[in-house]
């Protein structure tokens, strides 16, 4: 058997016109479509694409096991995702060792904090692999806010929310222009560093950035802290415009 | 006189097939495609997008000043660009006033690091505008390279070559996942301060990305410090992987 070929897929950040040409091309091709989403949850990717997908196409779901009863600092909780993680690509080696092309479809950029990297480290060593970059959550967020991020000599960081608050006034201290992602239950502490490091008033909050409910705010005016893990505060750089 | 609008339109890091859907409707409705260039050379945004521009759609070619003999840090520099961005801003507010939706097409992704945030700044306050954001040159580049960049609890951080040496240094200790961006004249200078911070063996150079004739080397691998402006060196973060 011959032809087996794996190919990351990224759909952007929601929006389904946000799909490139190339995506949109390869979907039609693909023998399996594979997607990543929690057990009792829809895949968030496969919600993007769903009016292109071909109709009776093969999909492969990908169902991560429930975790939340373990903490993520335990051995046991890296151990569960390995399982799982190898069993994936197990089940898509199978396809590919079967002569399909698979496509993994991930929300924004497949190589950018994107699940399919996973599958990525263990199979693409061994079968012809290809990835399609994606438009990132934090461009359509930035893009919905209309705000400019960075230029000319800004150094641009992407900072994940989980860090513990100390990391991240450091981290705020440094940069220029800022992304912090992966907000969730970690808002309070965010904001807490920002306020810290001078840097609240410039700091926009955006949720569901290229969907129907996006929400678009200065931070200092969301009067909660409630946030969604995929939405983000964007801290424009560029201070000094021409 | 009514209608005027403004779009900012990511066309992506250079693959025609990285444009989205959404570009692409927006390039074919557009009354006035506009693109930036430097004098004497054609818009990459442009060469992109060629295939798909509408037959006798108007164009609005803005042309950067010649200014290499200017320093960059003169003030006649940032003086010289003003005007030019003012005059350009002026250039599509004309059309914009005769009801027009003129299409700013950027190659990446428009808010960043790109031109058309010069025209954003000068006009979004006054007309309609609408940002589709676009596949940025980064994706572009460490998708060609196959390289998982950043994840989980990863910090990265993009990074303009031009920086000064030590400043480089500093930024490659502090940060997991780098991209440097703008290499050009730089290279030897961004290589010292790899080899410095000890990231030089995990360093990936990428030129053209995505486009025919692309260059994906590890950096130790490339003998020659000649590199264009747009090429990257990449530094993958993630170093513990489940």
């Amino acid at each position: 058997m011959t032809g087996g070929r794996l190919i990351g897929v990224g759909v952007g950040p929601g929006d389904p016109e946000l799909l490139t040409l190339k995506a949109m091309r390869v979907l039609k091709e693909a023998d399996v479509v594979a997607h990543f989403a929690k057990l009792g949850n829809g895949s968030n990717a496969r919600a993007i694409v769903a009016s292109w997908l071909r109709s009776g196409v093969e999909e492969l779901p990908l169902l991560y096991p429930v975790t939340t009863e373990i903490q993520k600092d335990e051995p046991r909780y890296r151990d569960t995702l390995r399982e799982f993680y190898d069993g994936a690509a197990a089940a898509v080696a199978a396809h590919l060792d079967a002569g399909r092309v698979v496509a993994v479809i991930c929300e924004g950029d497949p190589l950018f904090y994107g699940s399919y990297m996973h599958l990525h480290v263990r199979l693409a060593r061994n079968y012809p692999t290809e990835i399609i970059a994606g438009v990132t959550g934090m461009s359509g967020c930035w893009s919905a806010a209309g705000l400019p991020i960075a230029q000319g000599d800004d150094v641009f960081t992407a900072i994940p929310g989980s860090l513990p608050e100390e990391e991240l006034v450091r981290r705020l201290r440094e940069a220029d222009a800022v992304v912090v992602m992966k907000l969730g239950r970690h808002l309070p502490k965010v904001r807490r560093a920002l306020e810290r490091t001078g840097r609240l008033a410039r700091a926009m909050y955006v949720e569901r950035g290229t969907m129907p409910g996006a929400v678009v705010t200065p931070l200092v005016d969301k009067s909660d802290d409630c946030a969604p893990y995929f939405a983000v505060v964007l801290v424009p750089g560029w201070e000094q415009r021409p």
